[in-house]
């Protein structure tokens, strides 16, 4: 007998029925260990539960929280990040607001480390062979928190040590088109040191751009005209404002890959293989230091050579001039050189992962994955604890529930503060190395909640098209913070918005690159996943960043007194993602709507079509078939669409119909993977979502192949375009089959 | 609620219940296009419906498909395999026997066919230049079916056109040692045409060593002592016995990958990627010809030459010696050369696979796939026609018990049959490139019938470990053919087993290499497969393969009058691939035991232990971490196993329970692939079951980065055999954390 039938079979069974669930119900001793307020294999997302979660989210809870997590610099594997290790643990554990379970993950990294003793320093070199000009090794101590033992001084971890001495150069951002108009100005850059600015390209590529056309060593800055709108002055930054004091460096990882740089697709266990020390490919080979923008002027504005390009420009007050060395008349002898001492080491360190868990009732393989990493640079209030923070609130709010006996969800929920994230992202991909089989069989999707406010304005959303629906639903429930009224939806709708030719103005999803801890989770395993913050209002500032990112000046203070202070726009995360959670963990049919990455199809095509078509006619490669590929997923989605609406409208769908249909949505993401499409590109192995180098908006191997096709006379980079363009629509051929009705040939 | 626990609450919710059960039963009409003799979700496996079908199993209309099938030669994508796809696609759409869906899934594949105008030829051309002796180019017309229009004579596929010319060499069977070995002779190979036996290495590599030592040709020939027991005389032979007939010559694929040669990873669609026809991996450089033993023996026994050694001396009744060039005396002039023409060309031909469908009740998507290949070389009786009649037979019982609307399986059945699998299991191979995602997924076993009979003494099983339960369950329920009186398995005991540490005395399970159309299902998807058939007592035989195999003597006739008068091996394997399949397809808990794999782990562990940890430990790399793992793996097994033997103790299983743990035991093996682990492996991606070049009965990366490094200096080489480790320790991990309960974390 169906069961479903069992129900639907008229009054008198379902009388009958109805007495033996509330015999059932009654008759059953609560087990003290064995969960189960509501364990019946319809249960669904119970509104007023969700309604209790959004009140009981605690604006003054999450403050405390980030008092705590941010009082101390934390940096990955050190004792205060150990301690808060031990924190996440006894909050998790706790008998009254804790989870069901929680332990820690630990792995044995390749960190990189600044030198206690002989800190790195950027020097001017007089002609005459001696230092007469030295700069800051650390930031100014403007509010007490910006020297002590526990606090790094500003480095390019992985950057190798050395002692390289130069006449300078300006490189502007650093990217290969860069360091080329530096040589097509006749400026030979064998052996100097190239001074560059945050943006544009990754902190490693600058070094490992610049080493390729001779550079000895790379200094890099934060111009204000980046991140302070312009200001520059003490009284105009912090802690007067929320902009970057002159002092203000940003830290950061300096390579090519993320994960532990030893241990490719392998978890970094003390066992596990691990590649040469001496050869990590992604790291660069000259040494790297980055510099506040203070010492930055001293050097820049006073270069020589011709003036830089205007997109080279930025707001130090001079003309930026590109070098090499210094001018007649300026701070320094003209043939001063500068000299970059880099003196950080490799070290392998134990990193932590903490996990939590709540057990699902009745699909307890079905997990709903929430993560934050835990590490930060210095003290690290905003990035990563304003997520930590709210990921602490969350887990109390459920875990009171929990302990409480009045929810469990209907799947598993798993809690992760990942250890290491600075460094490359490295405890969230050696878990995913670690567990991949069984997390991509049972992950229905994964949230990420890094900085959870970078500023007060509005939402930021990323994420793949599935989780589009889920996050609009949530948002419209929950008040945005301060005055207007608005939801968090219409207030997102007004700040960043786009039109969508199925559902008209709405906001604007991000796309996922790989700057947190989604990354393995998408790109590797190809998990549904979405990141949330709130953030700027980008007609009030164009800051890159917030301003304090990775410096010694991310306090408590600064968030309580310039990004939010009343923790409004935390709570407005906390709700958010609280909210989102709770649909993906507890709704029946998952809030995954498939059909939404029929958009992305279209416009990936549109421009392939608008953009390639001429060319790729020209080489006798059609587009065709993707059009067809793109169509047969289109009719695909929406035909199971149909098919759970029908389903959810009967009274009491079969449980294992809804498995069905629910796995068909979890797995769609899987189907878009292909590990042999971008063998170079570590990780990277979803058709949709890998990095494009190309400039056009299509699918990212077929732009790239495009890209490099376009500069190549040979047959071979066309038939590579041919070879991408086979793979994508194998794809999605692939993944519109795994949509269609299951017994279908 | 708890459903599980509704029904387990007492007698008196029970009896309600049980009244609404049996309200539901009768009160539901019954829809004429749905299906549902019964759709309880706790549907469990029939004995009375097994019982029906065993019984309903035919002789004689095995017999009867055979000889249909194998009324002509079929080649892949000729008019009768196109005749053939259109009778299975009545056969699975009849209305009273058929299935619930067939259809036809065609691919556009690189081929390989001789010139119907220019056959290939081999010569012994005098040092006049003058070729005086020509070799039969084709097979002897014994019983009126060797020649005709559809009779394609003997050639190797693939190999290369060319008319090489020079001193016939003996070089055993064509490896890689046996050149060498002609080398250490002092034999200069260059220029020469290598005249080589089948057995030891796969054709295709015969060749390809071959050319690498300078060879220009090669022939190929079967030895009556590998095939015959001896035996090569005319009244020793068919028609007279079973044995290979004089002139009989094994047709085959001659390249080293598996799937359509242009289009790895893709489907081969019209309009995919495909690699130059100018330069494809995995074919022969030079021409290859295989011949007959008749005219080999003309070639061998008049060579030239240092005696070949004892391994290398065949049955053709003549010391082989080892050239090169003709003996003084003999019937060729000492100088005259080897002259092979061979005229095949590349042909891109459109192959169909058929499929079938009978969707299931329960779960619909979770397939169990029974697949044969339908090509032959020629008429193909025993391969694969031998198959396809048990195929088909199964699917006409099966089909009528469906068309009756007395049965429906809880899981979908899929019935395959593959087009082009001589060419190398290209059907098959495009299958799952095509439906990657969606097969993975959902596919608990995939079940391989090609040859069912090559002899009648015996059942000979193949599979991973998990597989073995269920063939031995099903073979103790049938009775094995003939007067012994003892069941399949019983009979199986006495001509094949092993002692278990386990289960004691069993009959042995052979391991899956690339035989047939279950490689790209266990080592591309990571799908539990098995490949049944009947075969040889080997008290009695050595051949290598039955005899006509692949030649014009494979017949009709060849079966019903030497391998199995009766049909009843055929009745048999019938039987066991029936039961087997409706196990899987009908059993509430999948039946595949997953513990079964702890002994191959321990043996492969032991192997390593045993043979190569001295060395190991010489290169600090320590076996401990895999130790660890096959522990894990072994615990989280059995634990697993008894967590489903209380979850079948209760009286009704919750569906969704049952299907977690049934996810867990169909995925297992997905937790085993790893498509980084063997780049150069094509296809080969499962970490337990890559070919192994080592010479251990060990881990295969382990086996053949150990070999490697053997014969190396360098460092680089000792790490990769760490890095191999270190995969199957992942591997291992990985596989049993998806054994463990699965909200653990």
């Amino acid at each position: 007998m169906h069961w479903a039938k069992i129900l639907g079979v008229g009054i008198g069974a379902a009388a009958l029925l109805g007495l033996g669930i509330i015999l059932g119900h009654f008759a059953i001793p609560k087990a003290t260990d064995s969960p189960a307020p509501s364990t019946s294999v319809s249960q669904d997302l119970d509104m007023a539960i969700l309604d209790s979660v959004m009140e009981q989210l605690d604006a003054g809870r999450i403050r405390e929280n980030l008092r705590e997590l941010s009082k101390e610099p934390h940096v990955a594997t050190s004792p205060r990040d150990e301690a808060l290790v031990q924190l996440l643990l006894e909050r998790w554990k706790d008998t009254t607001t804790g989870l069901d379970a929680a332990k820690t993950f630990e792995y044995k990294v390749l960190l990189s480390f600044p030198s206690a003793e002989q800190p790195n320093t950027v020097e001017v070199v007089g002609p005459n062979g001696t230092a007469f000009h030295s700069f800051r090794p650390f930031e100014k101590n403007l509010t007490g928190e910006q020297v002590g033992p526990n606090v790094l001084q500003p480095y390019a971890a992985y950057a190798p040590p050395g002692t390289p001495q130069g006449l300078l150069v300006y490189a502007n951002q650093g990217s290969e088109e860069d360091y080329k108009a530096l040589e097509a100005q006749g400026i030979n850059l064998n052996g100097t040191i190239a001074l560059t600015r945050y943006g544009g390209v990754g902190r490693g590529a600058k070094a490992i751009n610049a080493a390729k056309h001779g550079v000895a060593g790379v200094l890099v800055y934060t111009d204000p005209g980046d991140i302070n709108d312009g200001k520059s002055l003490p009284n105009e930054t912090f802690p007067n404002s929320w902009g970057l004091p002159p002092s203000g460096v940003e830290r950061g990882s300096y390579k090519t890959y993320f994960g532990d740089p030893l241990t490719p697709y392998l978890p970094a266990h003390p066992s596990s293989f691990r590649l040469d020390l001496h050869n990590i490919p992604g790291f660069s080979p000259i040494p790297a230091q980055p510099i506040g923008f203070e010492d930055a002027k001293a050097l820049l504005c006073n270069l020589d050579g011709p003036s830089a390009p205007g997109g080279w420009q930025g707001a130090l007050g001079c003309d930026y001039k590109m070098g090499p060395g210094f001018k007649q008349g300026g701070s320094f002898p003209t043939a001063s050189e500068v000299k970059v001492s880099v003196h950080n080491s490799l070290e392998l360190r134990t990193s932590s992962n903490v996990l939590g868990i709540i057990r699902g009732a009745v699909e307890p393989d079905r997990y709903v994955i929430y993560g934050n990493h835990r590490d930060s640079w210095v003290h690290g209030a905003v990035d990563p604890s304003s997520g930590t923070a709210v990921l602490l609130e969350i887990s109390r709010v459920l875990g009171t529930l929990l302990k409480k006996g009045t929810w469990r969800p209907r799947r598993s929920i798993i809690f992760a503060s990942w250890g290491a994230e600075e460094f490359g992202l490295i405890g969230s991909t050696e878990y995913t190395e670690e567990f991949l089989s069984k997390l991509q069989e049972r992950t229905t999707a994964y949230i990420n909640v890094d900085i959870s406010v970078f500023a007060n304005a509005t939402l930021r959303a990323q994420g793949t098209p599935p989780v589009q629906s889920v996050i609009f639903a949530a948002t419209k429930e929950i008040s945005a913070p301060g005055p207007s009224g608005l939801s968090i939806y219409d207030n997102w709708l007004r700040h960043t918005n786009r039109s969508s030719p199925v559902y008209g103005l709405v906001p604007s999803l991000g796309t996922l690159g790989a700057g947190s801890d989604y990354a393995a989770f998408i790109h590797f395993l190809g998990i549904s996943s979405m990141d949330l913050a709130y953030t700027y209002d980008r007609s009030k500032t164009s800051a890159r960043i917030y301003p304090t990112y990775h410096t010694a000046f991310d306090t408590f203070h600064y968030v309580e007194k310039f990004l939010d202070p009343g923790f409004t726009s935390h709570q407005a995360v906390a709700r958010t993602a609280g909210n989102v959670l709770l649909r993906l963990s507890d709704s029946l049919f998952l809030p995954l709507n498939v059909s939404d990455y029929t958009e992305t199809l279209h416009s990936f095509l549109q421009a392939a079509q608008g953009d390639l078509s001429t060319l790729l006619g020209q080489h006798n490669i059609s587009l065709g078939p993707l059009v067809n590929a793109v169509k047969m997923f289109e009719l695909a989605a929406a035909a199971l669409g149909q098919r759970i609406l029908t389903l959810q409208k009967s009274s009491s769908p079969d449980p294992l119909q809804v498995r069905m249909v629910n796995d068909q949505l979890m797995l769609l993401e899987r189907a878009f993977l292909n590990p042999r499409a971008f063998p170079e590109e570590r990780y990277y192995s979803h058709v949709l979502w890998a990095p494009k180098t190309g400039p056009v908006a299509t699918f990212p191997g077929l732009a790239n192949a495009y890209a490099k096709a376009q500069n190549s006379s040979g047959s071979e980079a066309w038939a590579e375009v041919q070879r991408q363009l086979s793979i994508v629509v194998t794809a999605l051929e692939g993944a519109a089959a795994t949509l269609e009705p299951v017994a279908d040939l």
